[in-house]
Order: C-alpha cells, then structure tokens, then sequence
C-alpha cells in the first residue's frame, strides 16, 4: 500500500514534536516543513527539509503532497492555515501519539494532533485541527470546537462544550458541563468554575475574565 | 471457569463507561444495568438492556446474578446503594482501567471503579466502593475512606486521609499530609492546603470553608 | 554481563519507591538502603537490609558497591548526598520507571529518579540528581538543574528554566517560558506566572513571593 505523503507546516519546536511522531508512522511519507521565517529555509528538522515558505504549498500539492498537519499552536493561525490548505486541495492528516489514550468512542475530525500521556474518555467529538497537547485530560461527552489548542496538562471536565478557536491553557482547568465560547483564551493554570463569553480573555481561580479580544 | 455475572447500577455516561469496561473483561458476563429513571427501561446501553429499576435487584440476585458496580458518583448515593446491595447478598466487583497504573502494592477494598490514566503510587488503602476518576494522581500512604468519590484529575498527596463518602472534586488539589473529614466535598480546582472539616465545602487557591453540608 | 552494585540512601517512603524499582531492574543488584534514623538499623526494606547510618557508605564502596541512589525528596539534601557520594567514588545511578514517558531526546544527568505517569517532551535537559515525581509533566527545551525536587503531578511549560537546587510543589504549575531561580521554592498547587527569584518561597494562583529562604 503507498503511504500519505505529508507536509507540516511549521519549523519550531511543536514542528520537531509533530515530524518525529510522523517519522514513526509507517503509513506516512515526510517530506519535509514550511516555514513563515526565511532565516529557516534550507535548515533540517528530523533530518528532513525545511522547504520554504507556505507559498509553496500549491506547488507540493501538484508534486503529489496529498496531506499536511498544522504544527502551530495559535488558534487563529490555526484556522487561517486550515483555509488555506483547503482552498489548494490538501487533506488534513491525523497525528496521534500512541502513549495517548483514547477510548474507544472518540469521534474525530481531520487534522488533530494528540501529544503523548493526553486522556481522552468515550463519547467526546474533536473537530478539525484542534491541537490537544502533552497529558490533556479530556471528560465523557465533551465537544471542542475546530482550529482549536487545548494546552499541555490542561483538564476539560465531562459534558464541556469549547466554541472553535479557542486557546485551553497550559495547566488550566474547565469545570464539568461549562461553556467556554468562540475564540475565548484560558489563562495557564486558570480553573473555569462559569462559562465564559465568546473572545474573552479568563485568568484566575476561580476564573475571572480580565479583558476581551478583538473577534474575527 | 464460569464468568461472573454482573448488573451494573445507573444508565447515564458512568454506566456506559463502566459497562464498557466490564464488556472488555473476560472474566465477565455482563446483564445489563437498573437505573431510577423509568423513561430509560427498555433501552440499550452498551448494547444490553436497562432492565428496569433497583427495585428489581433483588430478583436479579435470585436469578444468579452475584456481583454489581455502582455507576454512580455522587457519594452519599453510593453509599445508600452499597447498603442496598449488601443488605439483598450482592457482592461488589472490581472494574479496574488496562491503562491505569496501580503500584503493586495497592490494597482494594470491593466495589471499585479505575478510569483510565489513573496512577496510584505505593502502600495506599483505597476502601470500598471508591470511584476514582481519569487521570487522578494518588501518592504513597494514602488512606481514603470507603463510598468516596475521586473526581477525574484530582490529586491526592502523600499520607493524605479522606474520610468517608467524600467527594473530590475535578482536577483539585489535596496537598500532602492533610486531612479530608467525612462526608466534605472539595470544589472543582480548589487546593485543598490545610484540614477539611467533616461535612465541609470547600473551594478556591488556598481552599477555604464556604458553606456546611447537614451530616447523614 | 555483570550487575551494578547499588546502595540507596534513605529508609522511608521514597526508598520504598526507589528500592521496588531497582528490584525490577535486571541490570541492577540492589545490595541495601542506608538511613540517618539509627531506629531503622537493622529493619528491612523491600526484604533488604538498612545496612547502617552513610557513616558506612565509604567502607561499602570499598567492598565495591559502585552505584548509588539518592532516596529523599529535599533538593539541599539531596545536595549534600551527592556531594559526599562523589567524594567517595560513587556513581549516581538512574531509576526511570517503565510506566514513565521520556520523548527520545530526553538529555539526562546521572542520579535520576522519575516516577510513573511522568511525561517528559522532547529535547529537556535534567540536570544530574534530580528526582522526577509520579505524574509529572514536563514540556519541550525545559532545563531543570541539578538537585531538584519535581513534585508529583506539577506541570512544568514549555521553555521553563529552573535553577538548582528548587523544590517545585506537589501539583503546582510553571507555567511556559518562566524561570525559576536557585533554591526556590514553589508551594503545593501554585501557579506561576512570572519569574520566581532564588531562594524565594512563592505559593497561591497567580504565584506570589511569600518569603525568602537562606541561601547555602
């Protein structure tokens, strides 16, 4: 059987991470990175190229480069990524570490990327291009919306509902059945005991929101 | 070797991850479950019947049905229906995650629930009919009272003692070498750094009291 | 092939731990513990001797115990051990349970002692003789100094530089891109979200400088 051929997009240490879990998987073929910054093309990452810059995804695409994964942690850059892969006929690629658990009832989208140590219990529904780092606990029933990052050792309690490209976090904690909305930021090691509002920015224990962000 | 027959109590999320558990046990058969809500008999969970109300446990008992498992969290309940079953000659089985890590010298009372992710350090005493959650930290010497909740991504320290039919909240904190009193309920993300009171309620970074449940 | 030779310092919980693991470890012949509580001279440990006080660690090393394990959770304690254990020709032995996650390109010291459930990205550096608690995790390019106590369940972000010598709570957070500083301090379940200075003792959420401690 041939295997995917894939691009990541990014050259940075979430980059490093996700092309070593894709070296290791025996169905894909890696050829190699994009990169934003100039000062990396030409480089190696996982002793493969960084090729050059987003522009010339198209052209990898017409090379036979059927799949990327998004190795960008910014919700918003997350998203603006994803468009751009769709509008050149990329799929997005799954990349899950297998020391991560997930139950056997996890409904994933396309273009998720799960860091070793992450828990995931049944039922929850991961959309397109959420990030979920290293040692993420995940309930029973959660939904996360698309292009979201749910932060390393970050906890999403059971029957929580996470609007789309929102940031969960390093550490942070999201009480059961709680809404955090569209493009909301949860501080490191906040612990959400109310929902918050679409683009707010929430800090504290319990967490409080200190401003809001411009929507998109 | 003849498998042990099992009906697990409740129809909501923790049955259907305890049941799926079980059905993933060679050791045993599973008969389906009983729950308080009459809209929920005849249906499936887990692809077996919701047979009806815990009224008819102990018809089941007549019929061979020996163990059970309380798929329920909150602890005064679990209590209430360990009395129940004990009372019609039950016994309470075990339904121990694959991927939770248990040192091996653990010692487990009956009647207790290991999500996935958990990891119990050595020479803990875990009484019965404990619920512990995914992902719960427990460290060395600790001690928790039977009929207890242990809320996913909670963290006990070592030499901890949780009185019984507490409840720890999601992703809290109990700092090493307290003590959790009877029947006290520790919030979601609270760190617990000094002494709860039996019967307490206590939340926030440093905990604090905030209010006195009635005593059973 | 021969085995190492190894003596742990220490008679309590942590050599419990410590003493369990390299019993596992067919690589190592564990010869004993010694303790500085001549109460426990002559007990035994994991069914090995408390040979005697480190008073005795010289002449063991003359009967060619080569390798040694430091089995005590303070950071200047473990310090001074190893300062000794060096002056006496010991090595410092690595103790890496099975049940713990190391990305490949983990850089260790020697004298490492890390506990199950811990997670640890790629490319950190921990310095020699720091212990590793259960459930830890750790980012990508953290740098941990020598001597260091990383309590279980803390969560230490990506980027984080921490100092020798620091005691960093049981399940508290560092959060990305922070220092913290030489015999530092941080408290059961703090957050930190700013850089900590040495010796400074720093609790609650956000993490705040409570008091200083002397510097060695």
């Amino acid at each position: 059987m041939s295997r995917k051929r894939v691009v990541v997009l990014g050259g940075g240490a979430a980059a490093r991470m996700v092309g070593g879990m894709l070296k290791a998987d025996a169905s894909v073929d890696l050829v190699g990175f994009t990169d934003a910054n100039p000062a990396r093309h030409g480089q190696t990452l996982c002793e493969l190229p960084i090729l050059g810059s987003d522009d010339m995804l198209p052209e990898l695409r017409r090379r036979g480069i059927s799949h990327a994964v998004i190795a960008a942690g910014e919700p918003r850059l997350r998203k603006r990524l994803a468009a751009f892969l769709r509008e050149h006929d990329f799929e997005l690629a799954n990349v899950i570490h297998p020391h991560a658990f997930l139950a056997p009832e996890v409904q994933l989208g396309s273009g998720i990327i799960v860091l070793p140590g992450a828990v995931l219990m049944d039922n929850p529904l991961i959309g397109d291009n959420v990030f979920i780092g290293q040692a993420v606990s995940i309930g029973h029933d959660v939904v996360i919306g698309r292009d979201c990052l749910v932060g390393g050792r970050s906890a999403i309690g059971a029957d929580v509902f996470v609007g789309e490209a929102a940031l969960i976090g390093w550490a942070s904690i999201v009480g059961p059945r709680h809404r955090v909305g569209t493009g909301a930021v949860i501080a490191s090691g906040a612990n959400v005991m109310s929902d918050v509002p679409e683009n707010a920015v929430a800090a504290g224990n319990p967490a409080r929101v200190v401003r809001m962000r411009e929507a998109t």
